[in-house]
């Protein structure tokens, strides 16, 4: 486990945007899961920037590693809707680049990574009770592969789906799809970022106590080549530990 | 996760025998970490008889990852000394090429390997109870790097360690050191194989059903890039699972 | 450069048994390009041997380097025919596991390989007079990629040839094709293996004398993953030299 | 071979930079040999920038591939007096991260690299005359490690270098040291750089006609694993020619 510490959120979105331009440099074909949210604004702003002003990289595909459907309009999902307002349209990538994880091919997608050669790279956040992906404590098992998560797993779910479609109670799904903790750990490089004061209890908690199935994020101690990058808001409750 | 299934322990033994071979002639500095016991008994007599009759392997550095001391006569632990026998002297290779983990190290123990560019393969095998190294269930969590275990953990380890030193009262020590799950999981390739019905009911427990820290050697469900190698009656419980 | 010397012929063909398997073992898509000839005889009588008995690997695509076709029969060409009948089929290997470059699909050889991220490896033999696949010395430049050599190249071609096709004067081609130096400089890991006093002088020419396109094998000096296997006669005229 | 093409000098100078971000980011200890000159000064300028504001990259040591010894002050030569007040002062980086090639330690570098691991990557302008580091046509041959390069070897060649050391005789040495093409291509990952029309003949010269000694960058037609980054101007000449 590499941690790597910024002063703040810019200092921080600029440090991933490079772990990410390492990855998409490569020459080869790259596999690449990003995350949608608010915390990779900043990085997107940054990266499609970057990458307007250069010849294309065609050699890199892009995954979400999560989706939320919408019950009744259909078409794609919360997380793909977002990342292509906030990436792929800004940094001018056509939809060609970019693998859709969603309801229908959920079921096949870790045998559809295993045959391109797997991830190369895992661009995540965490949420403020420990998980990563659609991985919230008490809906996943640290054994589990890409799979669905029913939206009455428990009471609160709803809502937190609810919010994330809209606040429309007709489009809220019935599930929603995650890659497994089993899928992540397949990943070749996973990264997580993340910033603020909001985050240091949870980063306390998931990298420097025991590894625990209710902090999923906790399992990347267990990751041969894990990276976080924080910055010192983030990072405030962990300064003596290591 | 990559399962190998062959014929016999004879089979097993030669193709595990390879997957070392594949480490020990790449052309770099290779740190493998090997085991003791009675499983590699004949991966140990073809891996001899094989690079005796070659130029020396160099470039290899080897490692015990677990180790019982002597608590009176001093010396080589019971790894170690174990080692040495069935494969160190058999295969010609000088003691200047291995690193002893023991008593006295094993605090400083990953930092050391994070030193040397970490582990490129551990070769190790799993007990009926799904331990791997010296991690019992009961005595280390996933989250463990190197550490001692007090031979008082629980009532039976004082009897298990006593039939390992020789079954003397007088060198039962009061802790024995191994490497733990965490750094265990740092490993680039780790591989593991067992052989015979005696451990069928494990192998399907430990790689078929929830990881768990009951079961030690689950957690490679996790690790990407670990490799299984059975022979067919290890493989017996677990044929219309994969 | 690496360079291994065993003692004779049957240990030369061993280790590099040995490198051909670990590039086999490898948990992912293989591509290796593998060489006929009378010096890997040895070599895949013993390697059929150990595979035959052993679960297929399906992971491993074969290729030839360079192609004689037939001018007049039709069908495989010489260099297939004998890897089917020395390798192919002792070892149970299904031709749907070979990718067979001929004079048909020669020109788009090299993309095919970049597209399919390239040869993992490459195990050629040497030519008394320093040549590597259909590379003989005037037939081919340095910067090379794979492409046809007419067999009205230079005078003595014709009989060559005519001795590869059987001795017909039928069957003799107006071409053969040939990956050349540059499509094999790209290769992952390159070995040569070479046996017997004939090959000494070659190898000392080709290893411990200038780079130049006289010498076609010199090329693999200027390679960052070389690995070249001689038994003690063929390296009799190197043994104070490196 | 892998060519890249950006519109101006800014452009190319970020690309560089995000390559050799891509190595300093890796989780491992990196060696880096990189070039002084004019080409790379608006390269140090956005690099220095950028990691001044962040956690040193303790993980790199530097290197210089050559240098001119000041015949007469002593001290640190011409190449690496450049490279500090370029880049390594600038950027905060102490000497202790810097591995000074010099006119004492030439004959055991080679050896120094392949005990750390070799160069990690390589980073290096071309002259129009074809050269890389002290490699100009007629001093060295393919075949040549690190070595030295007498100011005598053809009679121009005093005159360059008294330009090198300030335009002072009396600090012209007798000979420079410089990698040798052999030792470059050890490297896993060399990337060269050019930008203007002046570089634009001998960039079509060097990549799209005949490996050639009389070229001496030639060479990297051969390399697995080259990377060249043109800006629109030196890439004038090859646009229609891959």
């Amino acid at each position: 486990m590499r941690i790597i510490i910024e002063k703040d959120y810019e200092q921080m979105s600029k440090t991933v945007m490079h772990l990410l331009l390492a990855e998409m440099y490569k020459d080869k074909a790259v596999h690449l899961a990003i995350t949608a949210g608010s915390t990779p604004k900043r990085l997107y702003e940054l990266l499609s920037e970057e990458i307007r002003n250069k010849k294309a990289f065609d050699n890199v595909t892009y995954y979400n590693f999560d989706e939320i459907p919408y019950a009744k309009r259909g078409g794609y999902g919360v997380t793909i809707e977002n990342l292509k307002k906030m990436y792929f349209d800004p940094a001018g990538i056509s939809m060609d680049q970019v693998h859709v994880l969603d309801e229908n091919n959920y079921k096949s997608h870790d045998d559809y990574l295993a045959n391109v050669g797997g991830l190369d790279a895992f661009f995540m956040g965490i949420g403020a009770d420990g998980h990563f992906c659609g991985n919230l404590p008490g809906t996943t098992k640290f054994g589990d592969r890409t799979s669905s998560v029913a939206i009455d797993v428990y009471p609160e779910m709803y809502d937190i789906i609810k919010g994330e479609v809209g606040g429309k109670d007709e489009e809220v799904p019935t599930f929603y799809v995650t890659m497994g903790p089993r899928s992540v750990m397949d990943v070749k490089a996973p990264v997580m970022f993340a910033s603020g004061k909001g985050k240091a209890a949870i980063i306390k908690k998931a990298f420097f106590e025991p590894v625990s199935e209710n902090v999923p994020s906790s399992i990347f101690q267990l990751h041969p080549n894990f990276t976080l990058v924080l910055d010192e808001e983030a990072a405030s409750e962990i300064k003596d530990l290591y």
